[in-house]
């Protein structure tokens, strides 16, 4: 399985394993303790993912989150090259965030604009149709 | 339950409900269709969540994912205000992509420093001992 083989280069960075996720180190850390947590299952993007898996990750990162000992993190999972993934297997980001600082931990920008009540019902319609 | 008070001032906006879940649409979006999934159990952050609220969310972060119709999406989740939280109640973020542009959608900067393997495993065993 891709992901097995892949992940083999980087065994003594391995976290956690469960039978659906790994957890491994992030060898290109943006803060110390950066790890991922990585499905079984080889899917580029989240939306390809079986629940099941899914499910698993999250506990996982909840684990990692509380040895990592940090206060301040951020849960990241990018879907495509313009929303960051480098990376074609879908894998989940722990990032500690231990200083308000733009040199260590995930930098976020937030291009929120103001959106009018019926910009949102129009939005929402559309969305709820298709769920 | 204090969620579902709060949350309540938003009813026309809320896309899917579960057990132990809400999804709403953002109402002050990063993109069209940035979208929320809060966990109907109150806690500040991910860390604080049992595994079965945290298990139940990115099933429908999927769902919503595909109903969005985006091929590029975030899945974000901040955990203390110099991690970029601002609402003190635990909330996955669903973000479309449309573009590449940093107009639109959430915005990723991304300052990773080269680590030595001496580096990492010092960082790896500390973790991994609390594990």
């Amino acid at each position: 399985m891709f992901m097995t083989e892949h992940l083999g280069d980087i065994p003594s960075f391995k976290l956690l394993e469960t039978e659906l996720s790994f957890a491994f180190l992030d060898i290109g850390p943006l803060a110390k303790g950066h790890a991922l947590v990585i499905p079984k299952y080889h899917a580029e993007k989240l939306h390809e993912v079986p629940d099941e898996y899914l499910a698993d990750a999250l506990p996982i990162a909840k684990k990692i989150a509380i040895a990592q000992g940090v206060e301040n993190y951020n849960i990241l999972q990018n879907n495509g090259r313009i929303a960051h993934q480098e990376v074609d297997h879908v894998h989940f980001h722990v990032i500690p965030k231990p200083i308000a600082s733009d040199e260590d931990g995930l930098v976020i920008g937030w291009p929120a604009k103001p959106q009018d009540k019926a910009e949102l019902q129009k939005v929402f319609d559309e969305i709820k149709g298709r769920l």
